[in-house]
C-alpha cells in the first residue's frame, strides 16, 4: 500500500503531547509542505508563522482558557477540562496558518498538507480552530500584533504538531457519504 | 524521503487529461481517503458524489463554459479559451464535494486528501472551484437535484482526476511566507 495512503489512512487528532521540542529539521520539511499547497488560482493566500516558545504557547493556552471559562455555555470549557485543561494539549509547537479573509478553502488545504507532513514524520498534529480564542483573549491584540495579523491577514486556523504521548485511533471513515453517480 | 512529503512536493495541478476511464479500485481507494479527513468536531459535513460519465462532464464542461463566455469580463473565458476551451481538460472523473453551508475549510481539507490520494496513485488531479458555474448553468438545478444538491448540501468544491497526457512542474514553493517566532 501507498506510504501516502497509509499516512491519510492513520493520521488522527492527537490531543495528547509531550511537551519536548520538535527538531528544527523537521520543522522546515512541514513548512515547506505548507506552502507547497494548491490554491485558487495559486494566489497563495497564506502566512505560516511557527510558534515554538512553549511559554508563549502556554501562556496563549491560559488566555483561551480564560475566554471558554466566561462563556455563558459552559459544555465546551467543561469538555476541555475533562479532556486535561489544555487548550492546546501540551502542544510544544503551533503552525498558525494567517489567511486573506474569506480564503478558509485554501487555509483548509493547507492546515491538511501541515497534517500529513507532520504525520509522516511520526509526529502528533491536530487542526485547531480554537486557537481563534487566544487571540479574542484581553492579551489577543498583542498576541495579534506579534504574529502579523494586520489587517492584511486575519487568522486562519492552527495545527499543533509534536511528539504524541498518547496514541488514538482515526475515526471511522463513513463510506455512506459516498456516492457514485 | 518519505513518499507522502514526496507526493505533497511532486504534486501539480493537471489541465490535460487522457479521457480514458480511472479503475473502480483507485476511485474506491481515492474515497476512503476522502472520508478519512478530519473535521471540526467530526462532524464531517459533507458528502462525496463521484461523477465518472463522461458525457455527463463533457456536458457540464459545455454548460459551464457557456456560463463563462456570457460573463461581462471575458478574461477567464479566454484564458480557458487559450488553454483548450475546456473547463475539465478532459477529465473522465469528477469528485464533487458537496458541503453543509459554511463548511469551506473542512471542504478545502476533504479537497486536499482526493489531491494527495490520486497523485499517489499515479493520477492527475486538479482542485477545480470553476465547476460551480456547471450548477449556475442553464441546466444547473438539474445537475443540482442529480448529484444531491438539496439545500442540506451546497456545492463546495470538485476535484477532477484522471491519468495526465500533460505533466506539470508544481509551483514553487515560496519559502518568505513562513517565519519563525
Amino acid at each position: 500500500m501507498s506510504e501516502t495512503l497509509r499516512v491519510i489512512a492513520e493520521r488522527y487528532s492527537c490531543r495528547d503531547f509531550e511537551g519536548k521540542p520538535v527538531e528544527r529539521e523537521k520543522l522546515d520539511l512541514i513548512a515547506a509542505a505548507a506552502v507547497q499547497s494548491p490554491s485558487g488560482s495559486n494566489r497563495q493566500p497564506w502566512e505560516i508563522v511557527i510558534l515554538t516558545d512553549k511559554t508563549l504557547i502556554d501562556e496563549m493556552d491560559a488566555e483561551g482558557m480564560a475566554v471558554l471559562s466566561e462563556q455563558e455555555d459552559k459544555s465546551v470549557y467543561e469538555r476541555f477540562m475533562e479532556r486535561g485543561g489544555k487548550l492546546y494539549y501540551n502542544a510544544p509547537c503551533m503552525f498558525l496558518i494567517l489567511q486573506r479573509p474569506g480564503r478558509e478553502m485554501d487555509t483548509g488545504i493547507v492546515s491538511e498538507n501541515i497534517s500529513l507532513a507532520a504525520a509522516a514524520l511520526g509526529l502528533g498534529n491536530c487542526i485547531c480552530g480554537m486557537a481563534r480564542l487566544s487571540f479574542d483573549s484581553k492579551k489577543g491584540d498583542a498576541y495579534k500584533k506579534h504574529v502579523g495579523m494586520d489587517g492584511e491577514y486575519e487568522f486562519g486556523v492552527a495545527v499543533l504538531v509534536g511528539y504524541a504521548k498518547t496514541q488514538k485511533a482515526p475515526h471511522d471513515p463513513d463510506m455512506s457519504k459516498v456516492r457514485y453517480l
